[in-house]
This record gives C-alpha cells, sequence and structure tokens, in this order.
C-alpha cells in the first residue's frame, strides 16, 4: 500500500519527483516572500513555547511544573529554572531583533542594548508582573460563583492563561522585541480563544470568564478591576487609508474601558474615541461605537421577538 | 549569541542570578497565593489528560488508539486498557481528594469512600456512558446535512468531543471528585471552543454543530434530542452578592431547555428562571431573557438595516 | 496510593475487572456503531496531521521545519521533504478509500484511479496552491493595521493558517477523497477557531482577522479579495427534509459573497439564494438571509440601548 514506486519503476518515480521539485523550486525563486532561504535569522516558535511554559513554572511553582517544592530545594529549583530561562530569552530575543534586521526593518531597541540586557530586564520583571497575576486570580475567583477555589482558577481558567501570556508578551512588545509577543499572544490565542494583542494596556484584577471568542485590539486601553464574558470585542472602526489606500498604521484605533467596568457575554465596543464611562456595565450582545458615562448601565432594549406558536419546524427560518 | 555569561564575567553574571532568585523566592514567601510550596498534594494535569485519552480509546474502540482490533485481541486490549486506565483514575482521584483536603475544603465525598471505589465506580458507570455517546454520534449525523458517515462525526466532529468528556467530568462532579472534572471540561474547551461546565445536566441525543463560543453554565439542565450550533449561551444574569459584597455560590443562575429545542448559531438564554418550552425553535442571535412557550418559534425581528448605495468604502463604519 | 488490588487481595481485583471488561465488550457486540473492530482500514489522525505539518514546511520553507535552508541545500531538502509527503500521502489516501469501500460507502472517485495517483496529483497542484496562499499573506498584512511584517502574518495568523489548510483539503474533497478533508479542516478549526469546511469554494486574497468563531459551511462561494472578521458565520437556513423527516444532503444551502465584500466581526449571512453583491460593506453584529445590491454598506440600525446612569449594580440584568 503507498508503494507508489512499483507503478513504473523507480526510475520513473524518480523522475517525476524530480519534475515537482522543480516546479516548487521555481514558484520560491519567482517570489521573494513565503519563505526564508539564503536568510540566517529566524526565532523559533518552539522555544519561545518553551518559554512560556517556562514562566508558568515561575509565574505558578508546584501549579505548573515539578511538584514536589518545599523550602530546601525551592531556591535551587527557581536558580536553575531562571538561568535557563534567561539563556533562552537572550537567544530568541537576539533571533527576534537579528531577524527583523535582516528584513530591513527599522531598528525597535536602542542599538547599544544587547539582547542579555533585554532578557535581564523581563526576568527582572517577573516578581511585578507575578504580583498583578495574583491579583488576577483572585478577580476571577471573586467574580465567578462557579470558582470553587483559587487552584481551580489557576489550573483550568483560560482567561487567566490568556492574561498571564499577555503581562508578559506586553513587556517585550514595550522593550520593542519584535515577532515573539505576537508568536506568545498567538499561541495563548489558541489555547483559550481570546485574541489579546500584545499592544493592549491592561489594568490590575482583570478577568475574562470563558474567554473564547474574546478580541482585544492593539491599541485598547483597559483600567482595573475590569471584567469581559466570552465574545467581547474591543476592536476598531473601519480603517482609515493613506493616499496610496494602504491602510495607515498608528493612532488610537480600539476603545478604552475605565476602572470597574463589567462587559458581557458578545457584547462588541468599537473605536479609539470610544470611552466606557467608569463603574459602567455593558449588556450582553451590546453594540456600541460611542462612549457612555460612568457608572451608567447599558443594556439592549431587547429586540421584538416572532413568537409562534405550534408552527410546523419547516415553516422556521433561523 | 546568548552566552550572555561573557557580558561581564561569569561572578558578575552568577551574582545578577542571584539577586533575580531572591525577588521572586520574596514573592512567594509574601504571599501563599499562587504557589504550591510544602504542599504534598496535586492532581497531575498530565496524568488527567492521559486520563481522557484513554477514555476515547474505550468509548471508541479502532478509531482512537489501537487500529488492529479483532475478536481475538479484543478482550485482552480492553482488559488491559481498564486495568491501566482504573489504577490511574484512581491515583489522580486520590490526589485531588488529598488536595482538596490540604487545601482545608469540606470533604466532598464520604470519608469511608476510597479513591479505588471512585474509580470503580467510574469504570464501572462507562457502558451506560457509551450508550448516551452512540446517541449523540447518531443525532450528529441527523442533524447535519454535511456529515457524510457516523466515522466522520467521531473522528472530526468537535461537538461529539466535548460532550464525550463532558459526561465522563458531569459524573466525577456528581460523585464529588474535586478539580478533575474542571481540569477535564477545560482541556475539552480548549481542543473544541465549547465550554460546558461538568455541572450541566444533559439528556440524551445532544447534538452541538460547529461548537466554537458555545458556553453551557453550571447549573444549566438539557432535556433530550437538544441541537446548539456555535456561539449558544446558556448562561446567567447578573449574581447575587451577598451582605460582604461577594458572589453567593449557589442556587440555579442558568436556564432550562426542554426536549427537541433547537437553538441556531450565537442565541444566548439567559437565567435560572427562564425555561426554554419542548421543541421550541430558537432562531439565530436571538437573545432571551425569559421563558418560551412549547413548541414555539422564537425569531429576532431582523434588526433594521441601513442600505447605502455606492457609498465610498471610507464613509462607512462597522 | 491507588495500589488498589491490596483493598480487597489481588483476585477479587481480577474478577471484578473481568465484570468490566466484560461489561463493556457488550456494550461495543450489542451495536456496530462507536467503533471500528474486525475491521481493516481506518485512515490515521496522527499521520494526517503529520501530512498538515509537512505541507506547512513546503508551502513556507524556513518559517516551518528546517531553518538553514540556503541555494545549496535547498533541492535536497525540498527533494526529501515532497518523497516524503508523497508516500504519506498515498498511504492515507488508501486508507481512507478502503476504510469508505468497507463501509459500503458509494466510490467517490473513478475504480481506475490509485491513490498515488491521487497523492500525486495533490503534490503537483502545490505550486499552485502557494501562489494563492501568498496572496492571501499579502491580502492580510494589507487588511491588518496591526500587521508589523510579512512574517508576523506567516508565524502568527491564525487566519492564514486555517486558509492555508483549506486550500489543500478543499482539493482532496474535490478529488473525491473522504475523510482527511474533514479530519484536516478539523485540525485546523481546533488550532485557529475558524470552522472552514472543505467544500466551501474560496477566491484569490482572502483574509479572515482573528479567526475565532467563523464558521463557513460546506456550499459557500467566496470571490476574491473577500475579509472577514471573528465570529462571521456564513450559514444555513433550517434544513429542508424528505418525506421519512430526514435532513436533504444536497443543493446550495449557504450564501455566495462577491469579490471584495468586506464581513465585519460577528455578522450572520444565512441561506443558499443569499447573495452578498460585489464590494458590499456588511457591519458588525449584522444578521442577514437575503441578498444585498453591488457596493452597498449594510449597517444595522444601532439597537435602542437603556442607558441608567448611577443605578446600584444589583438592580442591573445582562
Amino acid at each position: 500500500m503507498g508503494a507508489c514506486d512499483d507503478n513504473d519503476g523507480p526510475a520513473d518515480a524518480r523522475r517525476s519527483l524530480d519534475v515537482l521539485v522543480e516546479a516548487l523550486l521555481a514558484s520560491y525563486r519567482s517570489d521573494a516572500r513565503g519563505h526564508r532561504i539564503n536568510k540566517q535569522h529566524i526565532p523559533s516558535r518552539d522555544q519561545i513555547i518553551e518559554i512560556v511554559e517556562l514562566l508558568l513554572q515561575v509565574f505558578y511553582p508546584g501549579y505548573f511544573g515539578r511538584q514536589d517544592l518545599t523550602d530546601e530545594n525551592l531556591s535551587y529549583h527557581v536558580g536553575e529554572l531562571l538561568s535557563t530561562l534567561r539563556q533562552k530569552l537572550a537567544i530568541e530575543v537576539a533571533r527576534c531583533l537579528c531577524f527583523a534586521a535582516e528584513n530591513g526593518g527599522a531598528p525597535t531597541v536602542g542599538k547599544e542594548t544587547t539582547s542579555c540586557e533585554l532578557a535581564d530586564r523581563i526576568v527582572a520583571d517577573l516578581p511585578r508582573i507575578r504580583a498583578l497575576l495574583i491579583d488576577d486570580i483572585q478577580a476571577a475567583f471573586d467574580g465567578d460563583p462557579a470558582a470553587s477555589s483559587l487552584d481551580e482558577v489557576i489550573l483550568a481558567y483560560p482567561g487567566l492563561l490568556a492574561v498571564t501570556i499577555h503581562r508578559v508578551a506586553h513587556e517585550l512588545h514595550r522593550l520593542g522585541v519584535p515577532l515573539m509577543p505576537r508568536i506568545m499572544s498567538e499561541w495563548a490565542h489558541a489555547q483559550t480563544g481570546a485574541d489579546i494583542h500584545p499592544g493592549a494596556r491592561i489594568g490590575r484584577s482583570f478577568f475574562i470568564d470563558h474567554a473564547t471568542g474574546v478580541v482585544i485590539g492593539e491599541t485598547s486601553a483597559i483600567g482595573t478591576r475590569v471584567k469581559l464574558y466570552q465574545g467581547v470585542t474591543l476592536g476598531a472602526l473601519s480603517h482609515p487609508r493613506d493616499a496610496q489606500g494602504r491602510v495607515i498604521r498608528n493612532a488610537k484605533r480600539h476603545p478604552t474601558v475605565e476602572d470597574g467596568v463589567t462587559i458581557y457575554a458578545n457584547a462588541t465596543v468599537l473605536g479609539g474615541e470610544t470611552v466606557v464611562g467608569e463603574g459602567t456595565l455593558v449588556g450582553g450582545s451590546v453594540f456600541i461605537a460611542k462612549s457612555t458615562p460612568p457608572r451608567s448601565r447599558v443594556a439592549m432594549k431587547p429586540p421584538e421577538l416572532h413568537v409562534k406558536e405550534d408552527a410546523p419546524a419547516v415553516d422556521f427560518e433561523i
């Protein structure tokens, strides 16, 4: 089965393979896009995902990675973890910087800053980030009646995983490391269904319940004690274009969400000028593209429903 | 590249690492939340996922795991499978119980019940659960014109995977096993995009088409022959809080969906009092927080649309 | 812990295991559905996923798989890649064909066509498919102000991954290969949140932003330069049933989307007769089940909102 060479002899098979190979090589030669041939530097997605997994062990020791941690072995464990993490970070940060440079991108970090310094800055920042995450865990537990313990939040809440990765990716983005933050955030998106752009600014005690379908755009600004449910979009209005008709890559395109706001399932908030005022509750499936006053309650006037009784199913259209 | 120790000598590098380690240790010491240090018991997420994969082999032999099953080798294969499954279940159930006890949680199962007895109960229950799953497979095939065979449903329908895991997780939840059911349901959520809380009660012949974005809350009650499409939420209204302002963790918060109901894409049904009457069809994007009569057809009055012809794109806002 | 045999002696444990095994065997014997026992042929999901990963290396060399590609080693690398891919494809295509035949399905490819010929046709088609994908990459970059480079699109855009898999799965579907296309598209769905049926016809320069929750039905027809956002459904109205009350598995059930259309987040377009006219912009959360004229702008009349200021949170219902 599948011993295809026997069809018409290995020689013919080899020849036909040569033809297929040549066609593909022509496809690579014909266009510089879509391949990395004769280039030296590319970040390793696998290594970046390993970095993410090491970060989870650093933030939540005993929940992720080694489970038998005690006061005796802890410092050795953490020392080994951090030294590995620092090395991997430095290597991948270097690859991302060289990759961008090789592609002729404008330098995103000062020439004098080495990848090792950047890696050290990230590692030195982990305790501060971890303090934020502890508040996020508590916010999830306090905000969800179905949560039975903080442990459950750490082990089984996709919203916490998404925010954990975001808080690191945002730091890398802020430091000007190219590509790595987006690869991290996309990994989190695939795991959790929540797509948070590394550029988004998010305050303390943030909670996303259920997570699937949440999209938080690059220039969103979110205050403290904000709670989002599944399917919430913080998005842009249609993109302004330049004279050449290309989309303009700058300016605030996504909403500002002030402290203490809750946005229920599948609500959509659009526009860089839009400010959801402090303490506002935005109801499920609400669609808004303008600002709301502080402490307001925004609910959709329930759309009029047609309720037909005992109609045959075949009559029914969705 | 990344040989950071060479920057300023290994000694300095070592010293700087010590500083980073110390800062992190301080972060662990300062707060009991977010780590499991000097604790003995924690469930292994990896082991629980292995259990899930063994369950798929038990429910759908030949589709998952070993493929050369015959009447001769079947009983040996199943015997080995079940003995492995039973051992792993007993170990992880014990870990979950000890974990909860160590955290001072109220005992969720009778003191006299051993983890081995709980594991045996689950394993003994698998044939009953499997019979439900066969009905679920048939319901998916009967309900989707795009399904070309039962095999396709078993191998490629995320809704079936989500329901398969749910039916086991619900049993574990019912038996009072902490954490494991949520870790299982969250694994299924990550695979399928459907977030079904282990507490939800779901009748026979259940089908979720496309699955992504479906959320079924903890206290939902779903009858037989119910069909949901992507993005359907069976959710809670805003949570009542106690005198201390903490959410109250009890009482029915999610809807009841009676026999033979179909709920189309992205519809939202909210509230513990809400009953979707037997045989009702709920249209796409409908938003309801009150009960519907049996055999009714609930469709959204299509929201008035602005249709502008030949307007320049730049004028357009989403 | 978990040494369950010690409870009541290994002999008893063995006996109790025998009972559990027998109950499960009875479950398999009682119903032909849900197992593949005494059957010879089943496609290997793992092998099909390996094929998908090889395809990514073929389409985007240097981004996926080996990273040190140069003009010297390229042809050897590609030759090895294609010969492996061709073998694996031929084997799995054969398995899928035999599997369907064993299940008594009507033959989906001409008797004379061998699995090797089918594999060769797919491989020979890869350069054409790759050219389409380059346009998709460019469309994503041009359509998203947050995209900083084509590299970012290739490495971190779920929409591109979903379309990449779709363009191959659609070819396999067109050639009549059973099961494999759906297993591929479901793998992509799990990775990206976008559920594109292999049957859907999609033109050049297609872009799905954020991807999560997008559903594109089997008989959808999509033109060139179309852009979709997260949560967009191209779906069916309620399914017509035959005299026996079984859904009819044919006819166009899903919309036609003409060239240059943009459909914003969470919009729903339903029905096989529905044609979204060339150049139309469909606004976020719009719900339509009838055709729109060319170059029109379809926006939802923003649903009337209740805005209550300074209302206590407890009063608020989602």
